[in-house]
């Protein structure tokens, strides 16, 4: 086989590297679409379970299909020692990401991998919260508890954190957040989970590789800026509009806006913008006022919309989990936790048809360079 | 800015995605060069731990320097309680590259992650022997040995495995060894390591993520499957000849043989070979013989040289880690080992000039698919 011309794309972009039926974006209309489901219809009607599934196998289950599919799940939330002690001795100035990356990594070590892609995928989706749960918990000095096997994904972790049953409304608003972050292309943590996948590692190399990449400020991370910036407005003793306007002066960007991919409202971005608005009336909470402020101040100052940058799904998504109870320097985790159902989806998918991922570099150092023993080296130029 | 003209290339076959000063790989010369130093020169004259210092500040150090740089590793070669927990405690039939995914994700979480890239890698280099000694150990029953300042990486690898002061001539084996895995270009683990970087992550998670990556029987594991074919041999009542006309009649690939970038013979092979021909002779072990009938029986039934096809470096580097005592299971790792002066070099000089890795997949499932309530899905063909 003869190789194929060089091209040269630092950073790879509008580089088709795989073929996928899973997610597909059109930034322009703007639509996302899981398996051709479209997400403003998941967001209304369906489950993070649900739609989890249907990222797995490509259709809506059945009565029975999704029954057998939360069995599974629900199941396997228990974590063995190994992991927990690992989660509950972290230091308490560790990152979550950290923990998380290092917890779902030692799974197999314990005697807990799974015989099959597909059992260690279970095991990824139904230990993430659980794993989650425990750190938030141990962080606050007290001990981890015990997952239910009745309740749902998102009932669940609430019930881990806090001990209590959720109520239904708090269940609902992380259920559909959780499907709305499951899947979104090939992003970075996405595209390394499928190279990593591509050297036939297991899940989990690819599950841990890819919390990593989403730990990146570049990549995950927004939401936090953005709850940390509205948390800064409300405690300090400035307007909206000035606190902006020194902020820009300093030449920082304003977190929450615009997408590589959208050019119009995401429409993620949409569903989580009525929820923050719900909650943030149903709650008295300032949240949903300040950031119209701050997208008012900036529509006003920049003209984003003639410049086709709009309030993107991190404006809203941090408020709202703000108003669940979640730490801030939890809300990347949370974004794992709904996107580990694509990783494991995209993993599958990788696996399923699979080509080893090689690209090349393109050498600018030097040639021919002298070995020099080292007592002479003081003396040459190197 | 607009974007660039899609391009299609599955398995980012010949697509430059960085320009690196780092390695050089000639195939057709053959000739890899680290920093511009040819290789060769570097296994005859250098240490790994200057060869180390070579990849990362792209100049041979003078003694000052290499004195300080190898002081910066020997202090960090502690394991914090956490991670030398995690080693433990792993269950004896976990897999090796899972357990050192894992212990180097964990080394933030116990407080230790370094104040710089910089320090984490020191870090990343000074513990990966560490843990790889105290797994081997914990495995066999003992305790883990504390680490020493005053040897070098390699000596002190081997004292930690076993307790005693190695050989000379056996810790300067393993030290070039080492050296001639540090790097290679962007492999599958280089690669991941730099996709992760990219989102301006830690070098805990680009570092777990490329040990992922390696873990993969389509990268590493070749030389342990070298080893295992040999001990088969070894072990068995069939010639060298019966044994290969069998394995090959089954379908079977012969490991060790070919690579992706070199036809003529990988220079890192040269080395390897000349080391195992003089330990099999030196230890009076059968397996540099065997290796030799191997290549001769292949290269005349199925006349490799013609086809570009020639010994690679894992058909010489398993015999090399077997006398040295390194358990089979144990050649990735090691692989690892080596490999992480790479990997460190290449995350930081990614971060030094960095854009997000973000490719494109090519959506080539339905669109437009309705959302059926689940009670009507048992009739609905989906």
């Amino acid at each position: 086989m003869t190789e194929p011309e060089e091209v040269r794309r630092i950073g790879l972009e509008n580089v088709v590297v795989a073929d996928s039926e899973i997610s597909y974006i059109d930034g322009a209309a703007p639509e996302l679409l899981y398996r051709g489901v479209d997400v403003l219809d998941l967001a209304e009607h369906s489950s993070y379970e649900e739609t989890a599934y249907l990222l797995w196998n490509g259709k809506l289950p059945t009565q029975d299909d999704l029954d057998e599919f939360e069995k599974e799940l629900a199941e396997r939330r228990g974590l063995s020692r190994g992991v927990e002690e690992i989660v509950v001795h972290a230091h308490d100035d560790a990152v979550p990401m950290d923990v998380l990356r290092t917890a779902l990594s030692a799974v197999p070590i314990y005697g807990d991998s799974g015989d099959s892609d597909r059992e260690a995928a279970l095991s990824v989706l139904a230990k993430t919260p659980t794993i989650l749960a425990a750190l938030q918990r141990s962080r606050q000095g007290d001990e981890p508890v015990e997952p239910r096997e009745d309740l749902s994904s998102a009932e669940n972790f609430l019930y881990m954190t806090s001990g209590d049953e959720p109520r239904e409304e708090e269940a609902d608003v992380l259920d559909t957040v959780l499907l709305l972050h499951a899947d979104h292309g090939l992003n970075a943590s996405t595209f390394t989970s499928r190279v990593i996948s591509s050297t036939e590692s297991n899940v989990y190399s690819a599950v841990s590789g890819a919390v990593g990449a989403l730990k990146g400020p570049l990549h995950g991370g927004a939401n936090q800026d953005v709850m940390e910036m509205l948390l800064e407005i409300r405690d300090g003793d400035q307007d909206v509009e000035t606190y902006l306007a020194n902020k820009l002066e300093r030449g920082e960007r304003v977190p929450g806006f615009g997408h590589r991919v959208y050019s119009e409202m995401d429409p993620r971005a949409t569903v989580l913008k009525d929820m923050s608005e719900r909650i943030s009336e149903a709650t008295d909470a300032p949240w949903y006022g300040l950031i119209e402020d701050v997208v008012s101040y900036l529509e006003e100052e920049k003209n984003l919309s003639e410049k086709g940058i709009s309030p993107n799904v991190d404006l809203y998504s941090g408020s709202v989990y703000y108003s669940l109870g979640v730490p801030i320097d939890f809300f990347v985790p949370m974004f794992a936790f709904g996107r580990s159902a694509g990783w494991t989806a995209q993993i599958q998918e990788q696996k399923s048809d699979n080509r080893l991922v090689r690209p090349r570099a393109n050498y600018t150092g030097r040639h021919g360079v002298e070995y020099v023993p080292i007592e002479e080296r003081q003396k040459v130029e190197q």
